[in-house]
């Protein structure tokens, strides 16, 4: 069994950097919190033992050796960055999880034949930079490297730019490394184990999801003196699409989900109607041809609406993946971990993207949840107990040490 | 005559001062562009010969000697502050139209009996500090000083602190001034005077504002995880309203209108379901029962809404003033002026709200409007031609001169 005390106390002290308003954590990607929560963590994997690999993304490699040189090691772990105003879970969890085990492996003198790797993917969030999951996907060949150094964010500084004056860019090729296999610990961000009183899901698939940015061009005119007919009101059309969003999801429920996250009005003021509306649609279904389905009725149903109102719109799609399958022999030993450690446990599909969904490419790979309060994330009000933590650290140990081989 | 081509050299040299980007300005209140522009305003009347008076809300007198020592000034002027994305004559025009009479005065060698006094009204935009028309409001005794100064910004700077910090808060007691009449010049900022190819608009009446700043409060979440059932899409709670903000509108049309310029969303990211969104619905008419109207079923609306989603909504009036009725026979001096000079004139109701909507209760007040391309502005593609300032400032030497007396 892993410590459940030390797991926790190095999940409060991470929470220290970059602090929320509300109890949460503010530490997105590439700010200077992330700087300061990386060199903790890398501070922590040194004390135990590890040397730390950096690619050129950014992403953290915490090595401890195995006893067969030949062997390719098996890798662990999640992100360390978080929403604006995201919680203390999501994502380091799964990344103080990796360190545990390696922690509770020194504790107990064993030595794995399989070297562990614990690992920290550099923007897994998506918010300062789109696409979600970024570094993970360029490990896996999903993106190349020079389009993600060219990611913007909202004040159009460079995600390379960005990773470089935080000085985590490294000298490792992205992807050179090969995986014996990959698992990723992380809370569920949804209802269904908490609502079954399970301690454990044993994650088999992944949602896919799809991010369309829609640019809605109309024209700045006078609130006042404008006459209604004359309008070309971007925000209304907006207005007009985020209900059909909202239909659209709807007809599919419960196996899709869809929102925009993101709004930017511009001018932004109050007596100009909005020139342009720049928003974000996020649409989910465990089943591609569901959210093919809803893509194409988005995109039907905006022009529709622009075209009746004389509006311009434009379509981009700044983020997708489809869905998941995971490796049943990774799944298989996550499921026996939980059983042989007398958790109670159940299958289940992330309604969430995780590194994990684009590792899945290039190695077997699986995932273990545990229960968050409320099913709530992407909040700062985000919450799990202490014994949820230890209980999804100890399955993913015993998934990880038994893949490792003793 | 006033002399056109002077007029038109000093708004584009005007223009230079916080350019925007496509064409217009970008010289909010209270910025160091703001600054500038005042200084060249004060610059210019001091080379007509006048003194300069500046109030503690940076509202700014260039007074030109009158015959007689008892007499109370006219007092002719708009504004100089623009929208984010203005145009180059929105408020400049009637400012510097002000001027221009100065000058022509000047040249001509004519003595008024009341003194002749342009003004520049400070924040009438009502973009970086809202409401609108704030510092006319505070000398026409409808804000206290006090409350004007602790209005904040969207970066929560105190509109009193700013004033200090670009150096022009005066030492003169607001409201102190006692005028014989005002006359304000504007672009019409609306379709009227170009369709039915006047030159000059006698505004007889303004419409009456409301905004209302709305506040859903719903709960972030995670979009990919949190089934359609247990969300609390502040986001969508917004659209349903503003889609209900247009239907009220148009149930008035042609005698209101309504829209809402400014939306803000939290956290603003992609993958977060919005816990709360703040916009402010701006709703107007030149009569006050269809405001009232508009403003009770807009509450009853968007009560519906939320409490049909489980929301929470507060609201909260930034802005509003009555319709407004200008006086008699200031109106006639404006009607008189464009018929003797023989310009096509038609009467007009403002579509926009104006400095002059304010003082028009402490002092006999009328407004000239010129046409503007397309009625397009709080655009940066504002447009006008110079015959047109030239004839909407003739029209305003004619009725302040009248007025004041020779
Ligand atoms: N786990 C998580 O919140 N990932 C962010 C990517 C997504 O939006 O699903
Ligand atoms: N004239 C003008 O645009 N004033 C701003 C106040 C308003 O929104 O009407």
């Amino acid at each position: 069994r892993i410590n459940g005390d030390r797991l926790w106390d190095s999940l409060m002290e991470m929470a220290k950097i970059g602090p929320g308003v509300a109890g949460g954590n503010n530490r997105q990607t590439l700010t200077d919190e992330d700087a300061a929560g990386r060199a903790l963590f890398q501070k922590w994997c040194k004390e135990a033992g590890c040397t730390m690999g950096l690619d050129q993304m950014g992403n953290m490699f915490a090595h401890r050796e195995g006893t067969d040189p030949e062997a390719l090691p098996v890798y662990v772990g999640s992100h360390l960055d978080t929403q604006p105003t995201g919680g203390k879970y999501d994502g380091v969890l799964g990344v103080l999880g990796g360190l545990e085990i390696i922690r509770t492996l020194n504790d107990l003198g064993i030595k794995t034949k399989h070297p562990i790797v614990a690992t920290n993917w550099t923007n897994e969030e998506g918010t300062r930079y789109a696409p979600a999951m970024l570094s993970s996907g360029v490990f896996a060949g999903m993106h190349t490297q020079d389009w993600a150094y060219d990611r913007e964010d909202a004040e159009a500084k460079k995600f390379g730019d960005e990773l470089s004056r935080i000085g985590w860019r490294g000298d490792e090729e992205v992807g050179a490394r090969k995986m014996h296999a990959f698992f990723e610990l992380h809370i569920e961000q949804g209802p269904i184990l908490e609502a079954e009183g399970k301690d454990i899901g044993v994650v088999t698939h992944g949602q896919g999801l799809s991010w369309t940015q829609i640019t809605v061009t109309g024209k700045d005119a006078h609130t006042g003196s404008t006459p209604m007919p004359m309008r070309k009101n971007a925000g209304l059309a907006m207005a007009r699409i985020l209900e059909k969003v909202d239909e659209i999801a709807w007809s599919h429920a419960p196996h899709a989900v869809g929102a925009a996250g993101h709004i930017d009005v511009f001018p932004n003021s109050r007596n100009v109607i909005p020139g342009k509306v720049v928003f974000t649609v996020d649409l989910r279904s465990p089943d591609l041809d569901v959210i093919t389905d809803m893509e194409n009725r988005l995109r039907v149903a905006a022009e529709d609406i622009v075209d009746e109102m004389g509006l311009q719109i434009e379509f981009e799609k700044v983020g997708g993946f489809d869905p998941v399958q995971f490796d049943e022999g990774c799944v298989a030993a996550v499921r026996d971990a939980a059983e042989r450690l007398g958790y109670s446990h159940t299958d289940i599909i992330s309604g969430a993207g995780h590194d994990a969904c684009w590792i899945n490419r290039v190695a077997p790979t699986a995932m273990v949840m545990c229960p968050c309060v409320d099913g709530l994330s992407h909040n700062e009000a985000e919450e799990i107990s202490k014994d949820w933590a230890a209980a999804g650290a100890d399955v993913l140990f015993h998934a990880v040490v038994e893949t490792a081989g003793i």
